[in-house]
């Protein structure tokens, strides 16, 4: 490690030779390691483009010409180069995003976190550069797998329309976070294997002036390539093969999992700590797939690029006529999903929240009103400590909005095992399951009618009734538990359906409740509470709805948001017994 | 017409020789003009399929066989062929809907109305077809301007993978509603100058088994081709180039109008009601976007593919720079937004708010997570006879989940401009302004300032304050003044903001009434009205939420869902007094 002593930012590159910017390599590659090993994060993607990071700072002159890095998990070498290598200093490892953040720098332009956008963005700054008759090249740096969404193509698409520089760099590593799906893989491996000769090139079809480079790692090369096509006058694409985790020899043995790592020894690329016990809800649910799969039924289990999230790879492994993975193609999906479902099979679709707000349209256009029953199993509804680009406290107010869906949050694994029993046998609806980040342990009785709202009363009392949405059922129950003192025996009721009211149980509530505190693991803003606010709004039970802010939040701890939002049970009890005063 | 007398179903097509095949189109067109003359409805697209349909149906064994519709605006053939010609008698033209719909016939299989879903869709049938053992063509139909939407690629994507029949079929008739855009328009055109056989094949590139067929209007060579590739036991590509409007001379001279009518003249195609004057609050926006751009200012009117709707012709004949039709692709819209805005220049972004929806995760992830300063204009948010495919009820409660966004309702023409005014020189967050279906027609003085959420107080009252949203601030009106003779001079404010809170106003109003009354032209499900809820649940004051139902409506009346939701000035009145009891 000197070579990096010397580079603070792009213009240091630009006075090494050759041979030093290739012990540059090898530094960022350590530095690299020396922090992922420490605190995790994307791993193989960030070894992948360290030559082509070097090579684009060489060339290109940032932030003139700007850089725009799909997903932006790939991002840690560009941070390095653009004044931020502090960020990799032990010590300082938090003192920088995980994506790309143009707060942090003024080489960053985009705060990304989701595949695909990277094309249509660059387009923006182009047509913007234009308009503007000012100067600069415009690069969008993609991923093979991340071609795999519609918004890359609808990009593809718009490039002829500029007519002027656009610098599109496919990123083949020969994979997404797991396998890549789909009729454009085998043509990419062909055009590798011609050397990016090959007939029937998808990206000429497009209008782009086509280029192949073989060797994503060779940093002379590269630079030939970019000196090339700089200041070109038309969309150029450059298709650019590379390898994931390339440099650290373990890391290229398993690259699905070394995509993203937890800490791990810095020699052998094991993991520091054990890997956790399946996570119960998850398994539960691949159980219950294994059982309908062996009873002979034509189920599908359905994802968009994230097995891991789920352990779908078990039935990938066993099964695999009975997997579907639609490479990031949240949307496809979910219409692939409906016509599935169309043809009386079922369709298992998992998705994290985050990643299914892509598919909003899909779930209400296709989905729900052809009232399909597919069931769709959701992850990540939750206030946590997660970056901004990754924040699910807005999937229960966004499903909500939306009809014919009966939308379920499973408090524990006891009424998880019903809904999908009950979904399994749906035959005129779609059943969402939210999945909890937290369970309630306790065990008890679990009502098993879900075909039309119904509320489970776990407690009978008076005066205040507090409905734990989901995971923070639980939370209600401490908090009931804590209104004993003062002596009020609150109702609890657990009220497992997110988007329709049981308004037979709210109705009952009038006769001696004066209060209803309603708490739900996310954004207040169109969310469960505020359904019940409104019921109850022309009576005279007043009603304390608690949740998350509809705010973006970066990497907050998840204390410091319940504390900003009086989620704490002591909060709780205080907004209580102030209202009840 | 005498040939379409014997035709009642798919099977008495295939008992037609090819000279009585050519007599029912001449049938079927007749049947098309004369409804589409009298009620209006798509027209272009239904004429350019006539042939292919009858081709199909005397092929394939519907509905063993599968034909998917994309959109469906080009299904009336086959609705005439599949038991529905009774539908384009005169009396009965609304016995059916203007959308393929699984509830009117066994030959149609979802009901559809947006675009570029039929890939996977047809991808979902085959899948499932083939896990329960069964046979039969998948068949998908889709338009060359559909393909612009990244979900279409999607599709192709993925039909690889399912290694088994399925059959798509570009229905290529060289246009969108209006004129195409994108790399891949010149392409289909090269494919078409060569009779398919141009290098780059772009459906090749993705493992399709690729046909070409230049004369989409002869039955023989529809008839020729479909049989070659029935049956086939590996995804297929059918490029047919079609004419919109064919077979209807007048049609044919402007497509872009005959895309979809209302009743005209059945011999020269002149409509039969002179057409209305420009909509006052489409016309101020552009007369104001004229302005910025004779100003000198880097402004950009952005669309996907619906410039008809916002009178945006005007911009695209005399200002090209400063136009973009991103194709059937709002997702691309959104993003190419959000890079245009962070360098600097002002996209104005126009929408219907149910095509917008697939656009969710852009606005979330991209607008709202940069805080660039884009304006985005949306219309049809609105409860109205619309099919349920088309329906803009959800925009609020959908747009009003995601945090950034300043979400404005104007409640008349002057409010829409001082909107735009502030929209333009915003620098810090996305400006959403949704148009409303109806306006106040008063005068009245217009509040400025719109960096914070702030109400404007029409009318100072007691007991009983209306919050009449966006375009409901006329009915607030209305009800306001018939509380007089109940001897109640209520408050009425003109909310302004869709989905954040003027706290210190609302807060006001405790003091001296007893009941915030919110009206609101859309779902009150995760709507402004619940928000306005949830802020008084823990008070004295009693809310009453007025607005639609979270569900679907087909067709319906406008004042039969007034009615049902009671929203009938004398039904708000009455629920009011009830509430002061």
């Amino acid at each position: 490690m000197t070579i990096i002593n010397q580079v603070n930012n792009p213009s240091d590159v630009k006075k090494l030779s050759l041979s030093e910017l290739e012990d540059l390599a090898n530094d960022i590659r350590e530095l690299l390691v020396n922090k992922v090993s420490k605190v995790g994060g994307h791993f193989g993607p960030n070894l992948g483009v360290v030559e082509m990071t070097i090579a684009l700072h060489k060339v290109f002159d940032s932030p003139t010409d700007k850089i725009v890095w799909d997903v932006s998990h790939q991002s840690y070498p560009h941070k390095i180069l653009t004044g931020r290598k502090q960020g990799f200093a032990d010590g300082h490892f938090h003192d920088i995003t995980p994506y790309t953040d143009q707060e942090e720098s003024e080489h960053d332009f985009f705060t990304i976190g989701h595949t695909s956008t990277s094309i249509a963005l660059a387009e923006g700054l182009a047509k913007a550069r234009d308009l503007k008759g000012e100067a600069g090249n415009i690069i969008a740096v993609i991923g093979d797998g991340s071609m795999s969404g519609g918004l890359a193509f609808e990009g593809l698409n718009n490039a002829a329309e500029l007519n002027s520089n656009l610098i599109v760099i496919l990123n083949d590593n020969e994979m997404s976070i797991a396998k890549n799906y789909g009729g454009l893989y085998p043509h990419l491996a062909e055009l590798r294997a011609t050397n990016g000769q090959a007939t029937n090139n998808l990206f000429k079809a497009f209008g782009f002036d086509y280029h192949y480079l073989e060797n994503g790692h060779s940093i002379a090369d590269l630079i030939g390539l970019f000196e090339e096509v700089k200041d070109a006058n038309h969309p150029v694409f450059l298709h650019i093969h590379t390898e994931k985790g390339h440099g650290v020899d373990w890391a290229l043995k398993d690259k699905q999992t070394n995509h993203w790592r937890s800490p791990f020894d810095i020699k052998t690329g094991e993991p520091l700590r054990p890997s956790l016990a399946k996570p119960t809800f998850e398994s539960t649910i691949v159980d219950f797939l294994e059982e309908e799969i062996e009873a002979g039924k034509p189920v599908l289990a359905m994802n968009a690029a994230i097995p891991g999230a789920f352990g779908l790879g078990r039935i990938e492994a066993k099964y695999p006529e009975h997997y579907w993975d639609s490479g990031i193609a949240e949307q496809h999906n979910i219409s692939m999903a409906t016509g599935f479902a169309t043809a009386g099979a079922k369709p298992y679709v998992f998705h994290s929240a985050t990643f299914l707000q892509r598919a909003y349209d899909q779930i209400s256009h296709d989905l729900a009103i052809n009232k399909v029953p597919a069931v769709l199993i959701v992850r990540g509804a939750s206030i946590t400590n997660s970056d901004r680009t990754h924040q699910g406290t807005f999937e229960h107010a966004m499903l909500a909005t939306i009809p014919n869906l009966i939308y379920l949050a499973p408090a524990h694994v006891a009424e998880l095992k019903e809904m999908l029993r009950f979904a399994s046998q749906q035959t005129e609806n779609p059943v969402v399951i939210s999945i909890p980040a937290q369970q309630d342990m306790e065990k008890q009785y679990v009502k098993k009618e879900f075909a039309t709202p119904n509320y489970d009363i776990v407690q009978k009392g008076s005066r205040v009734a507090i409905l734990g949405l989901g995971g923070f059922l639980q939370l209600g129950k401490e908090v009931a538990a804590a209104l004993e003192k003062d002596g009020i025996t609150p109702t609890v009721i657990n009220p497992r359906f997110i988007a329709s009211l049981d308004e037979k149980t709210l109705e009952s509530l009038k006769d001696n409740h004066e209060l209803v505190v309603t708490l739900e693991d996310g954004s207040v803003d169109g969310g469960f509470g505020q359904r019940i606010a409104g019921f109850f709004g022309p009576t005279e039970v007043k009603v304390l709805v608690k949740g998350s802010l509809r705010e973006f939040t970066e990497v907050v701890p998840q204390a410091e948001l319940y504390d900003r939002y009086r989620l704490n049970k002591e909060q709780i009890v205080t907004d209580i017994l102030d209202i009840l005063k």
